[in-house]
């Protein structure tokens, strides 16, 4: 097998072999442009590593020695020579864009005699010394692993030292010590010297990419992407170009578009006499790319030139990393880019409008799941605030919520349940926990493609960049804008749209997606053949889902209905000591039961509305015992509250999950789903004689056999018939009697449970609850981390349905109720309805619906386009 | 389809057409007994009857009018006559005894008319009326549905008025005054007069027959036999025979054999002057069958040879009801008489040796439920107790319990977990639901055939019967013997085996079952491909279990071993702050779990045994919270009960049955796992130098995923090889590392689960929770009483396993784990284990053992035998 390509062998076809990055360096180097010459290892080699525990493939050393000898060829010189050196780029390269997540290594090929030769030739001793100062610190942190701190602190003491506030203001001299001190600190905490033989660095550094594979950054990123582990990462080597050579030299990253809004305009960002890294890490303040006009007039325009060719090449938005030295342009790697929803929607559009792509391209071109961030609150456009700062606008949307200083306190104040807003004067990859774990990021350095702003972006995640600023004191968990001082805890307000920062909460609005929004999703809905409904208990939810598209209510839980002001009428019902007691509360309770339901019916009038009668334990309509038990204790408890603590014990559940909730209830209590059933055909007879269109699906929940079911079922028909009877025009309603399937046991018997249901609504939280024996309740915040950790589940089976187990068990319901009953119709209302995955798995296994929360309906109808375009799963648009 | 079929046309294969009553009646009017025609509707005609919604099938009473027509032309009497009418009975007859649980009818064909011709034809007016209030008050009471009070208070009235204390004092005119006093009762309370029509008398009876197949007392029997619903009963129209037309007549019941001891001798009851129905119902006291021959020694001679000719042509014991009418023998019916435990064994192994069946019939012979008794608790010999009075040894075993004097009152307190005695004048089946909450039966009246007695002994239940001296007083709430006053709640003790009843507790002990027993079982384990073993945590429960045969452990759980002196090293070990207390902690327990288990192999020298790691959640081994809250309250909580509140607060769980429980508790604790199999293998090794033969499987809980499992057998081997490594013998001890299948999911991804477990043990116990999201703690005393008798389940799932939604899972689990790993172990160790039904159900699927509660084990054998001679299910002997 062939381990090493020549950037000349290989094409943008091949992503898996060369990865992204390789591939389209290879792409792009045919096309003629200014590439850095280079080979790439491949990702099978990266796959035997790690098959064979970590041990380099027979034979792939003795290809890159002879690839290294074609680039000396090449380029006429040699790496490690003392004259004039051969310098290269180590760089991983995985199929898919991991941006910040594998490592790179750049100088390689520096040593104590090369070093003299890149002196001679650039004339510039300390450029020179510089270079090999980088290349031994990124050497020893990457490759070693040794702790980065380590040699920051030698290059302050030695800033102290010298009296200067920045690196540029050190002599050569200084340079020249500092890599001997670098050297110091190899040998003490690696316990070898550095290693000065070229073909050693090489080696070390191309091992040290594959082990970055595997490495925990990379894995937690993975698992959020849903890019599988075994793909491996190329390893990319390049010769390298030196953008701080001086001023006549830079480095920059450039966008066909513009990746934060989509305008069609070039967009990026340029720093003189820079390496690439310095961009990236957000460390200087970088210049818009307009500025390079007038630095570097000739490149600027040959820039432009590269950036046309490529979009149209590549027939999206592309991302590109250039240097010049001394004045040359050369391209170091392009991708496509990524983007924000807004930008998404908009290049889908108009690449659409310029004859660039075609619909079902536009279409497949917005991720389901970016969508989200457009639906995230925003700033209410009337609330007053004045803001104390602004940042860079990094990724779009408002989050309100308390300051923490580190990843840790921000991770496990979220899991507690707090709204929390990460503010780190700069984010690394090893704060990416605490990053997931946030509401929004607030950062005092870093431009739009630090670190940031790229992950925030990614996650949808509300960040402010670079908000300058601000003094971050992380000693004393404070920050400070002039007077203004924020402490750990207290509540703030960003704006990922503006960039604002405000102290104390500022109300949120969603706001009402428009333009391209409207027209791919418009697109996507004549692609997709799933329907989408949501789940909403209330008039307002419906009317804000049916304005997101919602095709109808997936899942209106009753037992809101039962809360706030009406409470003491369920507790008057449970603790009821007669049936005519109970019969009198019912009457008052459906009075109530019936309004809710004329304001949903009338909010989706003309589409199905599906309602699930009383599902949760009684016990939860009770206060809590401990509470009582406590008030008792101090002599505190009335009557009325021994009475409620009696009911409360006697109710009591050990796992109240699988307690008497549901059709249980209903048949322990057959008047409590009688009175809601004629409640809910009275409140449709109404709207019918109003004129409207009410269609009515009744669900039983928690089903398990079909005699239970039939009993269910049976109280329906007779409630719909007693109305029939009774003269009102039941005739005209259109009604039916369903099930949910959320017991194992129902799947497993849905054949039998068809009989008696028109429908099923597969319940796949409770599903998946009994399915692993997973209480929510109890494992989200205890093991389920440990478990995705340790990867002893490949996912969260809350977030994307478990395909195997649960996803299992409905298949074997859907196969088993439509053999019963060919019209039975289908849908899925549990969280699962709004995950872009599992929506591809409902439309796989012939689900009619998905019905999610309102919020999520535009990324369910996107997503089932995706899906009946074959497109599901990871990467589909890279 | 032909409905009617006259006793000369059936024979006794034809139970499922003609019921087993019918079918025995034709084959004895054809073996030349002296039977009274009459002739049997089929259950056909039941089904059909069902089936039209309670209307009788086209045509059926045109058959049945000929088969009158037929039988007055062979008896030479008319039904109805004035002169000398035909009467016939009214029986039902199912396919399977259900003995008290159907509706009988005699003496029809009286009214007006006919009981004058009754009155000429016995020159007996007193008779005549005596027989036609009976009717009257039979046909009301059952066929229209009278309350029986309604008759019970007339008849009590009329006897005050006459100042007499029993019925045959009354005169016949006091009985013809009676009789219009009862079709008065009848007009006021059914809307009509009295049928005087014969023929109308008749379809009324057929119908209430029919009805009665639905009744709910029908119902509750065939759920608890298993005896399927659809199968329907026939009807039986026999010839009167009287046994009550004066000294010279009398009725009984016959067995072959003695039902109680199995003995072989003629055993029965006997009553002169009376009719079937008074030696059933138990109200009058019997005479034993011997006393016959002084009374009748013809018809005792006759009917000795009946006997003898029926148990050599149904090569079983019978059971016969007979009549003598005026010095003549009939014979009522006949049918496999039902026994004990004792005497089906006892039976079982004389009548292979007599050579009347083999020993494949013998070990079919008794049921395994029966052995239930034989392994119930008896009276401790040693005990020193006086017994207050003494009844008949109606159903073995000893019991002890506080007394209730209703069925409603003892079913009550069972279900709040109190061990009730119930204790009645006589049992009618309205009080079946509290016989079957009792742990044993007390009566003052009624003999060895009793409604009480027969039921009990069908149900295993421990009963005295017949104790007179007994003065029960229902409205005071007591009985009085003599001097000694019980009082309801009192606890008293009853002995099954003597018919002794001992005020208070007297220790009981559980008998060494020899002989016969040792016998059926040995030829059970020839038959039998099953493995049975046994549930036991304990060394004493493992030698226990070997005694009754058990081939191994299948279940010893580890958490039992945590509690009692070593629960405050568990309560330290969670509440630990370093990982170093956390070991230090883990040594203690170890030297404590290497003792237990040591003594567990040592019980089990040479047998496999299989110890699950610790399952429940830590949780468990704190404080009750609300204990600890109340303290606090009270100002009474230490620093110490404060940690304790603390973690207790911490460990809490919301559904603890889906919780951090199980392989999760050790995923968050290897340690704990590590430190329990290192103790046992440590065990094992010191047992193998000692000379022993440990066989040891490791078994890990509530797996979920291969990853999950395999982390957790790879500390296992990591343990072992530590041990191996050491120097100790390891390589000479034999053990394996399996799961628990108890997760829906598990058995979903069985053959990934094959990847990692050399063995599978069903825990159907959580896996019936999980797929119905049943949590046992909560329902079984709340809904699933409800469900069972709604019939919305067709049995309890936690007693008998549910075949198509645990059991098709277990199916394919099955299917999936062989495939992967064809030497797969397959066992089952949750309570179905010890239940034939379900034992049938794990020979069916194929698993290599099933694993009981050591008082099952025989139980199981036996079942297991049944299976594998293809005698599953309900009725396989009758």
């Amino acid at each position: 097998m062939k381990y090493v390509y020549a950037f000349e062998e290989g094409d943008k076809s091949q992503k898996y072999l060369l990865g992204g990055k390789g591939a389209n360096l290879a792409e792009m180097t045919n096309l003629g442009l200014p590439v850095p010459p280079g080979f790439t290892i491949t990702t099978e080699a990266c796959k035997v590593y790690m098959a064979g525990h970590d041990t380099l493939p027979e034979g792939l050393m003795d290809e890159v020695a002879g690839a290294v000898s074609a680039l000396e060829a090449k380029m006429g010189k040699r790496l490690g020579d003392v004259d004039d050196p051969l310098l290269v780029s180590v760089r991983s390269g995985a199929p898919f864009s991991m941006p910040g997540m594998m490592d790179t290594v750049l100088n390689l090929g520096l040593n104590d005699t090369s070093v003299q030769g890149l002196a001679k030739q650039t004339a510039n001793e300390r450029f020179a010394f510089d270079s090999y100062r980088r290349f031994v610190q990124m050497f020893g942190k990457i490759v070693l692993d040794i702790p980065g701190d380590a040699f920051e602190h030698a290059l302050e003491a030695l800033r102290d030292e010298r009296g200067v506030a920045t690196d540029p203001e050190l002599s050569a001299d200084d340079l020249r010590g500092l890599v001997a001190t670098f050297q110091g600190i190899v040998r003490k905490r690696s316990g070898s010297d550095f290693p000065q033989d070229p073909a050693e660095q090489l080696r070390l550094a191309i091992e040290a990419v594959f082990k970055s594979w595997n490495g925990e950054r990379a894995r937690i990123y993975r698992r959020m992407e849903d890019i599988p582990d075994d793909l491996g990462t190329a390893v990319n080597v390049q010769t390298m170009a030196f953008g701080n050579k001086g001023e006549d030299s830079g480095t920059g990253v450039a966008f066909t578009r513009d990746p934060a809004t989509g305008e069609n305009l070039p967009y990026g960002d340029f720093l003189t006499n820079a390496q690439g890294e310095d961009v990236v890490a957000g460390i200087r303040v970088t210049e818009p790319l307009d500025a390079m006009a007038n630095h570097f007039p000739e490149c600027h325009e040959q820039l432009l030139g590269v950036m046309t060719l490529l979009q149209n090449h590549y027939r999206d938005m592309c991302d590109i990393e250039f240097t010049i030295e001394q004045g040359r342009l050369f391209i170091l790697q392009t991708r496509v880019g990524k983007r924000t929803a807004v930008a998404a929607l908009r290049m889908a559009v108009e690449m659409e409008e310029e004859g660039l792509i075609d619909k079902r391209e536009a279409v497949l071109r917005v991720q389901p799941e970016q969508l989200d961030q457009l639906l995230h609150p925003q700033f209410d456009p009337d609330a007053k605030y004045t803001a104390i700062t602004k940042g860079l606008n990094a990724s779009p949307g408002a989050a309100v919520g308390q300051v923490y200083f580190t990843a840790d306190d921000a991770e496990a104040r979220h899991t507690e349940g707090q709204r929390v807003i990460l503010v780190r004067p700069e984010t690394s990859p090893d704060d990416l926990h605490g990053m997931i774990a946030a509401e929004g990021i607030l950062t005092s350095r870093g431009g739009l493609v630090s670190h940031a702003a790229v992950v925030a972006r990614g996650m949808g995640t509300p960040a402010v960049c670079g908000a300058s600023e601000l003094e971050i004191d992380l000693g004393a968990r404070q920050f400070k804008v002039g007077d203004t001082v924020v402490r750990e805890g207290e509540v703030i307000s960003i704006n990922g749209n503006t960039g604002e920062v405000v102290v104390g909460a500022v109300p949120v609005v969603t706001p009402e997606p428009t333009g391209p929004f409207g027209v791919i999703l418009g697109w996507a809905d004549d692609f997709r053949t799933l329907g989408v409904r949501t789940n909403a208990d209330l008039p307002h939810d419906a009317e804000v889902a049916r304005g997101f598209g919602a095709e109808g209510i997936g899942l209106c839980r009753t037992e809101h209905m039962f809360l706030g002001s009406r409470l003491h009428l369920v507790q008057r019902f449970i603790l009821a000591a007669s049936a005519e007691e109970e019969r009198q509360v019912l009457v008052e309770l459906a009075t109530s039961q019936k309004e809710d339901f004329l304001g949903i019916l009338e909010a989706m009038d003309g589409l199905p509305v599906t309602v699930r009668l009383l599902d949760p334990p009684l016990h939860e309509f009770l206060p809590d015992i401990e509470e009582l038990v406590v008030k008792k204790a101090q002599g505190e408890l009335d009557q009325a509250g021994q009475v409620l603590l009696n009911a409360a014990e006697h109710w009591k559940e050990a796992n109240p999950m699988l307690g008497t909730r549901g059709v249980r209830l209903g048949i322990l209590k057959p008047e409590l789903y009688k009175m809601q059933v004629r409640a809910l055909l009275e409140a449709a007879i109404e709207r019918k004689l109003k004129g409207g269109n009410p269609i009515v699906e009744i669900m039983i929940p928690l089903s398990v056999s079909k005699a239970e079911l039939g009993l269910a079922v049976s109280w329906v028909r007779e409630v719909a018939e007693s109305l029939f009877g009774a003269g009102a025009d039941l005739g005209g309603v259109d009604y039916k009697v369903g099930t949910m399937i959320e017991t194992p046991r129902a799947a497993l018997v849905a054949d039998e449970i068809a009989d008696e249901a028109e429908f099923f609504s597969f319940g796949t939280n409770d599903l998946t609850q009994m399915t692993f024996g997973f209480s929510r309740d109890d494992i989200e915040g205890r093991f389920m981390p440990v478990y995705l950790e340790r990867q002893l589940l490949p996912y969260n089976p809350f977030e994307t349905i478990d395909m195997e187990g649960v996803g299992g068990l409905v298949r074997t319901a859907v196969r088993l109720g439509r053999e019963r009953r060919p019209d039975l119709k289908l849908g899925i209302c549990g969280e699962h309805g709004g995950d872009p995955t599992s929506v591809a798995f409902c439309h796989e296994v012939g689900l009619d619906y998905v019905s999610c929360s309102p919020y999520r309906v535009p990324i369910a109808r996107l997503a089932a386009a995706h899906a009946a375009l074959g497109a599901a799963g990871p990467g589909s648009t890279a």
